[in-house]
């Protein structure tokens, strides 16, 4: 089933890309084989039983997904019926697959690995937000203050847009610093470790070396992580959100002191005289979703013992969400202010 | 792209059928061919031109959905390129197809459609709930009554179950009042019905006789009725989410007084000995996706004049995600009370 | 403590009087002699009880707050410190105090009863407001249609604003068939009434009918009645949110159509010649306290067997505010209508 | 108007007396007078004007609150109705007083303040917390792992309580984070410190360091700083619910391996013999206000130019919520913890 039409608005963004159900196999899969690799190089594993572990994912690459789907619904996740998969294309090296970790080990470390990838996207196109309003011809014009939606007195437009650019810079900073303490997960059916044996901890540090994500004690059950994405995904919703109004303020009819100029964008089913900022309106309607989906994940932050019974499932396609409305609110304001056009006699005459 | 796997867990349902990007396209064109037929009743077109659309329509229910989202993306929303795509196919009567009528009219009422649709199987799960409660072997059993999660004193177990049959039944009620009166919008550009001419009323309420919907004057940008499915399906997933807990905290080791039977649900990838009741497990983790789901569209009635520049764009995949988060709740649900095991002589140790 | 200040802006309501700390008390002690009275028709207390009891109630009303604060901290919820307190002022006749009933059962009927009033109080703002509207000079006047902040064709400023006048009716209508509906609640220790003796039914039926309430069975756990507060509330807040938005945005300097004329409100500390829609800016920051509060309390209905063990708790304050941030949305928006002087010229102007 | 009933539950900490109606004079007052010893320092005023000035803030703080109430009810804001007071107990330096500043300026600088000690109190009440789970007398205790609220395997006790202590710290550690950077805002009317003259830059710093609060550029309507709260705050709650839950399922009836040793805390007004975990119920309450508030204030990161319409006026209150919620959660936690008695057979015997 696809999701694409409502989608090509509200989730506009290579993010998509990075964390539908084919990037789901993948980083589970890199999950599987990085876990084999530093069982390997602890010598817990032997070269075979890793060779053979890292084959059987590649190999599983190809999983049928509406089979595995079914499997989800039957096991409650997505690794169980994986594992079964590369379980049974491992042959004699069965054992080696899965060793000592338990299914929320690799999900939650596959939706890190998904989670810092996205992120990537996203400052990326923050980045591009942010050049393009240094790009913005400010010149030494005024643009009237408005306060309570009423004109105040002059400031340099150099210095409103600025503001942006500021907001913009930190948000995307706040983001880099959440992506860059992600870590794995792994700490077995109860997260103690036990089941990972007497290098548990050299294998944990080995796999998040594996995988470019920082070593953390397990937090199978104390969410901070997925708080910190909360928290970064939500802050840089926020901004571009402030951003956007400001765009679609400026371009009503009665004020026009920009516009989104752009040749193919903004028509209208009714009246094609009408040119909209479809990008801004778009990064404006992105942006909107992440605070309830914060809210979500905060919410299920109160998760039970050893591992939630509701509250860890109910986070995996919020996670998504949130870094697919991120994503597309960033992806959309970049476009926003690269096709701005900004008229400043208009700007003069509300002084 | 296929976001199936997540949706394996906290989005089972029929819903998703009735939701996806096949049934956005089949419910927009649906509406544009009802309107040409309602428009024809009252002689604003003549037969010819009534059949040129609906050929148009049967036509571009083929459509490419990819070209389509490229479309959508460079218009703000689904319904310009679908127009743009039906009047290519009308050819002398391109003038026939979404005559007066403008975007949001035809994607709203679109999506009461699938609302419409999408309540009839969430309630239908929800009955399948009810009558699983009906079936449960209560016996003249007794439970201990748990206040504070304390043990207090005895109730009767079907004076118990009896609360959930009845908190469904009417979350079920509210939800079949709620379709009941989900209405048409038609308006036109501004919402007044001006381009709709001298027959606007009556085209309006041909329109929703075609549909089985509601008539109603416009509410392009008061939003009652997407309030209404906000308030009716989390209160049907609260209900759902506090009998799922109850069958979550009664299959609790210590606790033992239910567990679900299934010959293939509830493998564990560490510890194949365990059973868990992935079903309620799942029940709770949908319905926790909607108070934040119904937050979200509560946020976006504050709606800017005659079309919101993004708070309408920030409803569609919303309205979308929490028909079926209500959808898996109630289908997950109705799974683990048709599967409940209940054993009185825990219950009776516990009292 | 007081916390009058920011009440000032977003509880600007005579709700606030009928929620705060008195209120709350005088609302217990009315449930608590109701249930003597009830259980006084149906023979379960005598005469010489029932008056013991409500002069006790009556006795109660000047109760120490502070140190009934200090008791509430130390029992968990408001009902068991004023229940010792009755019981010592009834004095021969304190079993008679609180017979058969639970905590959650006089708070819960209070609370109901607190929010029939608050909703009167709102349904009376929104009743002036539906006025005002009604008394707007429009004339036959245009106003230019915008759709996406786009000036797109005019329509009748009469159909702009009876577009206002609709939406708060339903909602108004929504809240009285809540108010209308809102039940005691009456069960004893676990809900099933079996601490309340054979009557058990007739005194519920007592109470309601004593008190104005619906009669219901059991909802202790089961909270549709939170639930539908909650959907009326939020509803109602939206659409006074929409047309506050409105209001604002046809006050921007630049556009200047409408604005609030007061003679004493709208300064500003730092430009004493702005003058601001301080009524409708009110207004929208009241409104927009809804959708969270909202789902707080639909996300509370996942409730643990028969009383829940924070979710319920987490309910009182939260359904106070919601009351309050309803009302103070209602009385701002009448205020700011009633004071609305429309400008016909520069309506003109934009068409 | 007091609300103290509910709030000895959901809103017991030292946090509400830092965040009630006389702490909010105080930090404007507070903010107000080290404003003109900054401007002072500047040589912008003149020391007699800097006294002046510094009196009429010690003069005002006996203000009457409920005539403040009013004024700012018709200002829109309480800094407005403040000044006025000042300027007139200023005499003939009514000039030096708020000089080239805004009511935004004063009240974001006096929210930071009050934030900033709230949070002191909070990660005292956390650190509390942290030192109470490390005096739990885990020994060498083994308890039952719990997964999906199933039993799974054993860990040991000093490892299930270690993590609570590592999420305690690691929010805790985010919240003195967040408050360090908690930053002045100073700019004027349209934030570009133009009133505020050629020392603009030096008159922030200087206020910055008076207050002991981070020197920043304006962030009226960028609102990075309360994005930031929201975030830590959220954070901290979601670690508290986290925790508090497990003991509240640990103390269940059927478990029971701790309970809360408390003499005065926990009875039942309809069963005496009951012991409820007030504590830990009254912890998770609190907790679970966090997340929904948290969305609030990122949905309001929306602001309108550069004083927004409604959405500044709506984070007000909400702040204030928060930091009493997460300050509520973290001393019903402490008390809990310190309280808890363990009982290690009955934890043997669900190994």
């Amino acid at each position: 089933m696809s999701d694409d039409l409502f989608a090509a608005v509200v989730a506009h963004t290579a993010v998509r890309g990075q964390t539908d159900d084919a990037a789901v196999v993948a980083a589970i899969l890199r999950v599987e084989s990085a876990l084999a690799e530093a069982q390997g190089q602890v010598g817990d594993l032997d070269n075979s039983a890793v060779t053979a572990v890292c084959e059987a994912c590649e190999a599983a690459s190809e999983v049928d997904l509406a089979e595995l789907a079914r499997g989800i619904a039957l096991g409650g996740n997505p690794v169980i019926p994986l594992v079964n998969e590369l379980k049974s294309l491992a042959g004699s090296h069965a054992d080696a697959v899965h060793r000592g970790a338990t299914s929320q080990d690799v999900l939650d470390t596959a939706l890190m690995l998904m989670s810092r990838d996205s992120i990537g996207t996203i400052t990326a196109d923050l980045g591009r937000a942010v050049t393009s309003v240094g790009e913005l011809s400010t010149g030494d014009h005024s643009v009237t203050g408005r306060t309570l939606m009423q004109s105040a007195i002059p400031l340099p437009l150099s210095t409103k847009v600025e503001r942006w650019r500021h907001g913009l810079a930190d948000a995307s900073n706040r983001l880099s610093d959440v992506a860059a303490v992600l870590p794995v997960q792994l700490g077995g059916p109860v997260g103690d470790g036990s089941t990972l044996g007497e290098h548990y901890e050299d294998v944990r540090a080995g796999l998040a070396n594996q995988l470019g994500l920082a070593d953390a004690p397990s937090w199978h059950t104390m969410r901070l992580p997925i708080a910190d994405l909360a928290s970064g995904l939500a802050t840089a919703s926020g901004v571009v959100g402030k951003i956007a109004l400001d765009v679609v303020l400026m371009a009503q009819t009665e004020v026009a002191e920009v516009r989104e100029v752009s040749s193919d964008r903004g028509g209208s089913s009714s009246m094609p005289h009408k040119s909209n900022p479809v990008a801004a309106i778009s990064a404006r309607a992105s942006a909107r979703r992440a605070p309830h989906l914060a809210a979500h994940l905060f919410a299920q932050m109160e998760q039970e013992h050893e591992r939630a019974a509701g509250a860890w499932h109910a986070e995996w396609s919020v996670v998504v969400d949130l870094l697919r409305a991120t994503g597309s609110a960033a992806w959309w304001l970049a476009e926003s202010l690269t096709s701005l056009e900004i008229d400043p006699e208009a700007m003069e005459r509300h002084r």
